[in-house]
C-alpha cells in the first residue's frame, strides 16, 4: 500500500529547500538549509538528512513517506546525477540519486532539473492540470523550459531535453552565453538578459531616461521594471524588445509540440504587461497560420516558494530508484548503446 | 485473432501510392491511381476501393486486412481528416479516415501527415528501429518533419505538431513562404528552396557558372547538382548555404527533444556530401556543448517507392477507428475543450 507522503527537494545554488507534501499538493510542513555551506557532498548530504527527519518527526511522518522528488540545476532525470552544475561546488559528476537514497535508507528517489520540476508541477498542481501538452518557460537569471508532451516530460535520448533557453535567436553579432555559443535566447529574455538590454540601450541612445542616474553595471531588471512603471520611455522599451524576443522564440516552438499552452514562471512574470502586452503580440503575429488564435499563454499561479517542492514532489510518487536495487534510475535499459 | 496483413496508402498530389504490407514489413503487393483525375472525393474513393480490391484478389487475401494506414498531405491524426491541402482539389475539409472506412465496410483506418507516416516508417522499418527518440526530416518540394518522442509520434494538442520546416531561420528579408510568413526553414532548405538559392546568387554575384547557360527561371535543383559535380564552384556554394542553414536549424531542434539521430529522407538527400558535409559541419559546431558528439544523422535507407506506404502501414496495426464506432480516430476526449 502507497504511504500518504512524499518529500520533495528543490536544490538551488543558495538554499535547499524541502517540504512535506500530501496527494493534494499540500505542502504539510517545509524547511530549508544552505547548500552553498558545505565544502563536501557528504556533508550537505548528512545536514539534509538531519533537517529533513527533524521535520518528518515533528510532523509524525517518519514512516509514511512514499518517495522522494528532487529538483536541482543539471540533474539529470536518467542517471540520477548532477553533471556540471555551474553554481554548485561538488564537482563534475555528483550522484545525487543515489546518495540521497543510501542516507534516507532506500527510499525511492526521482530527480530532474528544475524546469522540468516546475513543469510537473503545473501539470499536477498548477494551471496546466489536465493538460496532456504544454510548454513551461522559467524566466529567472536563465531562460529554463520543461516540455510536456502527451502527458509525459520529454527528457529526451540522454536527458538533456528541454533546453529551449538556448535557441538561437540572433545569428550573427548575438550575446555571449554562459553555454559558450552566441545569441540564445536566455542571453536576452532572462533577468540577466534584461539588465545586459539595458545597458545595451543605455549606451547606444541618447535620450533622457531615469535608468541613467544609476551605476549602469549596477542595473538590474528590477530597476528596470520600477522605470517603465514609472513611465520611462526607455525603459518600456526594453520591456518591449524582450517580449517581441520572446514571442517570435515561442511561436517557434509551437511549430515543434503543438502545445495547448506555455506556462511562464519566474521573476519576470511579475513585470505584468509591461513583459506579456508585447510578448504576446509578438507570438500571436509569429505563428504560423494554423496554430493562430489555438495556444494559450498563462502564468503560473503556484506560490513561488511552494512550486519548485510540489514539482520536485511529483517526481516522489513515481519514484523507482532506490540504490539498493542496483539499477540507473530510469527503466531505460542502457545509455552506452549510444 | 489479428490479421496478417495492413494497407498502407501514400495519398500525393500526383498518385496514391498502396500496397498489402506484412507484419515484417515486406511489401507484398503494390499498385497506384491517380489522385487528380477525379474532380469529387467520393469518386476518387470509389476508384481506390476497387483498385485496392482488386490487388487484394489477385493476392487471396481480402479476408486478411487488421487494418489501413494512411499518410496524406495535412490529415490530422486526431480528427481523421485533411485539412486545407493546396495540393489537393477537394475542398477545406475532406473527412479521409471516415470515408475510407465506410468504403472498406469498417476495417480501421489510422491517418497522419506524410512526414509522421515517414517516420512510423523508419521505426517501423528503416534506420531508426529500436530508437525512442528521433526526428525524421523530409527534404523534398517543401520540408516536412515527424518528431518521435519516448517511442510515440508527436502530434500535439491539435494533431499539427511537427511543422519544422516552418521554423524560422531568417528573421529579417526572409523568402515568402507558403504559410503566408517570410523566413521559413523550407524557403531554403526544400528542392526549391534551392533553386531559389541559385536564383539569387546568380543575380547578385558575377562570377561565371555553367547554371548560367540554363533559363534563370527554369533551374531546378537537379540542375544544381548538376552543375556542383561537375565542378561549378558557384552551384557547390549553393549546397553549402543550403547545408549551412539545415544544419544550424537542426542544432536548435535538438535543444528541444534532445534526439538520439535525425533521419534525412528525399530528393535533397541524394545530393550526398553536396549537401551533407557543410550539413554536418554546421550542426556539431553550432550544437550546445552538452550534447555535442552525441546526436546521429542518418538518411533513410528505404526503398523511396516503398518508403512511404511502409510507413503509413504502421498506422494500419494500431488504427482502432472505423466510422461506425462513432468516435473520432483518437482516443483524445474532444478537441474542443480548448
Amino acid at each position: 500500500m502507497s504511504k500518504p507522503y512524499v518529500i520533495g527537494m528543490d536544490m538551488g545554488g543558495t538554499n535547499t529547500v524541502f517540504g512535506i507534501v500530501d496527494a493534494r499538493g499540500h505542502v504539510i510542513a517545509s524547511d530549508s538549509i544552505k547548500t552553498m555551506k558545505h565544502a563536501k557532498f557528504e556533508d550537505y548530504v548528512a545536514d539534509l538528512y538531519d533537517s529533513v527527519m527533524h521535520l518528518l518527526r515533528a510532523n509524525d511522518a517518519e514512516d509514511k513517506i512514499q518517495g522522494i522528488g528532487i529538483g536541482a540545476p543539471n540533474a539529470n532525470y536518467y542517471t540520477g546525477e548532477i553533471v556540471n552544475a555551474a553554481n554548485l561546488p561538488w564537482g563534475d559528476l555528483v550522484p545525487l540519486a543515489e546518495e540521497i537514497s543510501k542516507a534516507f535508507d532506500g527510499i525511492p528517489v526521482g530527480v530532474t532539473n528544475d524546469a522540468n520540476a516546475a513543469a510537473l508541477g503545473e501539470m499536477t498542481y498548477g494551471v496546466a492540470r489536465g493538460m496532456k501538452d504544454f510548454i513551461m518557460i522559467t524566466l529567472g537569471t536563465g531562460v529554463g523550459s520543461g516540455i510536456v508532451v502527451n502527458g509525459q516530460v520529454v527528457y529526451g535520448h540522454d536527458g538533456n531535453a528541454g533546453e529551449l533557453g538556448h535557441l538561437i535567436v540572433k545569428r550573427t553579432n548575438g550575446r555571449v552565453c554562459g553555454c559558450g555559443r552566441t545569441g540564445c535566447l536566455e542571453t536576452y529574455c532572462s533577468a540577466t538578459g534584461v539588465a545586459r538590454t539595458a545597458r545595451e540601450f543605455l549606451e547606444i541612445r541618447t535620450e533622457p531616461s531615469t535608468l541613467r542616474n544609476l551605476q549602469i553595471e549596477d542595473i538590474t531588471s528590477k530597476d528596470v521594471y520600477d522605470a517603465a512603471i514609472a513611465g520611462d520611455k526607455l525603459a518600456k522599451d526594453i520591456f518591449d524588445y524582450t517580449g517581441k524576443i520572446l514571442g517570435e522564440a515561442m511561436a517557434d516552438m509551437v511549430t515543434f509540440s503543438s502545445p495547448q499552452a506555455f506556462v511562464l514562471f519566474g521573476g519576470l512574470t511579475k513585470s505584468g504587461d509591461l513583459l506579456m502586452k508585447p510578448l504576446k503580440e509578438a507570438f500571436e503575429k509569429s505563428l504560423m497560420p494554423v496554430f493562430k488564435g489555438k495556444v494559450k499563454i498563462l502564468v503560473s499561479e503556484l506560490k513561488e516558494s511552494d512550486a519548485a517542492v510540489l514539482g520536485a514532489s511529483a517526481l516522489g510518487w513515481e519514484a523507482k530508484y532506490n540504490y539498493q536495487n542496483n539499477s540507473k534510475p530510469s527503466d531505460i535499459p542502457s545509455m552506452s548503446e549510444n
